[in-house]
């Protein structure tokens, strides 16, 4: 990797991870706190330090005007990517990987030592009840926040996922930020063919170094559900917003509802898997999930990234789809208004754009409930102008999906046969009259 | 107003509302249907015809490869656009203005008859209590399905309730499609200030022919809001799924949240102002609602129609953000992730647009709970890029806010200002706990 701004900048001044440092920007504002280590995929152009509220803040290298270190490091940091506490015998084996975001950040910055949390030791100390319920590998991939999780991440952790169980893991546990969760995990459920374990999305809404923290309780019913007997892509996080127990959603039909509660990841049109409680108790609340089964996991992670997401809204012009079309995007999905429209003055476009070979597929903003672009004469229109209905498909699973399959066909025929397709639970036959708001 | 496409048609065949035809289309497709009228203000290259299974499609007046009169109407239809019948001593006055929508179109395709549902007689016979809750005072101001709807006809519609608030009416109805009431809601909240009685909104999400047509209670409920004593703009509409009662709903800050179900309409982040029964029943929920008063009605509609909403995904560009400023844009509402997040590489794109003098404000798509920019790095750097946190506002209020605060001003400090002023109970100085997926 190429020398960063960052990796210069810390060289130059002779900083190491876990020095506390007092920043003056050249705007005046001072900031004491932490060196934590750069992201590692990130563009560098920030130097991370770890504030005494316990947040990181990122200070744009090129606005310091000038730095001082109140206090070297106690330690040197440890940055191990893998290392394996002694085997258990007896117990299932599961790999935990680290992708960042607030479950992956924890600094002991009282001593001053700064772990990209990851290594078996740190987990130990922070959760020590997973160690009781399997063998576990960490291992870091990368440390971003999930604000800045692309497709391209989305593979890597793919193949990784399918690498540990074709490994003869019994499970994988992916450590995760919640703000794109749900997009990740439609992703995997898409990627990951042949599916014959468990592969479980955890995050936390709170960091570990906070009194209310929901870190412990969602990795200790993420480990357990990666050791169940559901080979699924699933989203464990809590399921009320007490420490009592998860949810197990399917990563299909599961979304962040709310910006701040620790419940807030809600399965849409669909009944949750199961709900998890952290002693192992797991009560399955459907009987038409996968269960464990032989064979290789395939991975087939062939992406378009050219495709993106439009909210219909009062007012909307053509302008933004044409853009799309212009620019050589290969789908959009359409997050129309009820049950699936956009104002009658675009359908031209829309048209335009069919006919020059995008796909455009429709979804509702409702988020609950399914498309039916048969019921009003705009919908017929839309319908008539190629319209590709996802059905009760989350706005979210429809993009990812119509990246996944445009990976796969540029066929319009094909591609509307893949959509209307339910590869992983992503499409409800009909919906349940008990799913709506739970 | 210029001769459409479709009046051409239809004087050249000698076409009346009403007749039951058949129409071949160039594809060899063949409808069977009454004719309707067409929409007063869609662009006129349709024309609609009523099915048997009660649906109207538009039929696309260049497709049309022949056409066949099956039977002539029986009776010229009515179009009276205000009717009043004679008025009961005692009893408060009402003003229904009818917008369109699944409420507002009615036909009797037994006998020919086709109405826009908008005299006083047809709506006596349609849903007949409402007469004996008030004096009705009909009047058709346009007939759009709700997702044609525009900023154009907010006005329109703002102008038209005020000016019967104004001459002495008690409180206004106004009969709107579901796809985006909640956007009118908004709209109207913003554009009507000092407001001194009732203004319901309220919809259908079948339509009065099915038998599980919610439109009578929800029209019944609504007429006894606006004849109580709530001074807000609100949304009425079923509060469950059974026809029990209906919930009054803050016009900022409710949504549609389901394709479907009848009790679709929920208040986001928020209480309802009450629960409403058709029998007149009002059980208020909150006590800080605004109360009738004395004085004008005043009307503020000026708004900027070049704002658009931007939903983030992962592996978005800033493409469209950019595209959008050099359109000219004036405000960009972001539909962020989790807190209120792009990826980190927008933000370059972001500090550009902002710059150049565009308002760009944050939202979350997880729609409950409140954006914060200041819990991490990402959220700090959108911050100091310019952008403006628009507490726990759903996007759709966003939206329509930032047209009207940049309606009267372009200077950025002032439409921070403006944005992160409570104008109509958008924003919830805090958000209750038991609000959540209600």
């Amino acid at each position: 990797m190429r020398e960063r701004k960052v990796d210069v900048f810390m060289k130059k001044n002779g900083l190491k991870i876990g020095d506390l440092i007092k920043v003056v920007e050249k705007d005046g504002t001072v900031y004491e706190g932490i060196v934590m280590p750069p992201y590692e995929l990130s563009p560098g152009e920030t130097l991370t330090i770890k504030l005494d509220n316990g947040y990181n803040i990122g200070v744009l290298i090129d606005a310091i005007e000038s730095i001082e270190v109140v206090e070297k490091a106690k330690e040197a940091p440890k940055m191990e990517f893998r290392e394996v506490l002694p085997r258990k015998e007896g117990l299932p084996d599961v790999t935990i990987l680290g992708t960042g975001g607030t479950i992956a950040s924890r600094i002991d910055y009282k001593t001053g030592a700064v772990h990209a949390a990851f290594t078996a030791e740190e987990l130990a100390k922070a959760v020590p009840e997973i160690f009781d319920i399997a063998n576990i590998t960490p291992k870091l991939l990368f440390n971003i926040m999930s604000e800045d999780m692309k497709p391209e991440y989305w593979k890597r952790i793919a193949r990784e996922a399918a690498k540990a169980l074709n490994s003869g893991e019994d499970g994988v546990v992916i450590a995760h930020g919640t703000d794109t969760m749900g997009y990740t995990s439609a992703a995997l459920s898409f990627m990951l063919g042949n599916l014959t374990k468990p592969v479980v999305l955890v995050g936390s809404q709170r960091s570990s170094d906070r009194p209310s923290s929901d870190a412990a309780t969602n990795l200790i019913c993420a480990t357990r559900m990666a050791t169940a007997d559901a080979a699924e892509v699933m989203v464990v996080m809590h399921g009320e917003t007490g420490d009592t127990y998860c949810l197990a959603h399917r990563g299909t039909k599961v979304r962040k509802m709310h910006t701040s509660r620790r419940d807030t990841f809600r399965s849409i049109n669909d009944v949750p898997i199961a709900k998890v409680w952290p002693d192992g108790k797991i009560e399955y609340l459907r009987d038409d999930y996968r269960k464990r089964s032989e064979g290789e996991v395939e991975v087939d992670d062939r992406f378009e990234e050219r495709v993106a997401i439009l909210k219909i809204y009062p007012g909307i012009t053509s302008e933004l789809l044409e853009f799309l079309v212009d620019k050589g995007y290969k789908g959009i999905v359409l997050e129309g208004t009820g049950l699936g429209h956009t104002p009658n003055d675009m359908i031209p476009a829309i048209e335009r754009a069919v006919e020059s070979g995008v796909a455009v597929c429709m979804t509702s903003q409702c988020l609950y409930g399914r498309v039916n672009l048969n019921v009003y004469s705009t919908g017929r229109r839309l319908l008539k102008a190629g319209v590709i209905p996802c059905e009760d498909m989350l706005p979210e699973t429809a993009y990812v999906k119509l990246g996944w399959v445009l990976g796969h066909t540029d066929d319009l025929g094909e591609v509307k046969k893949m959509m209307l397709t339910n590869y992983a639970g992503e499409i409800t036959p009909y919906t349940r009259f008990d799913t709506f708001l739970r």
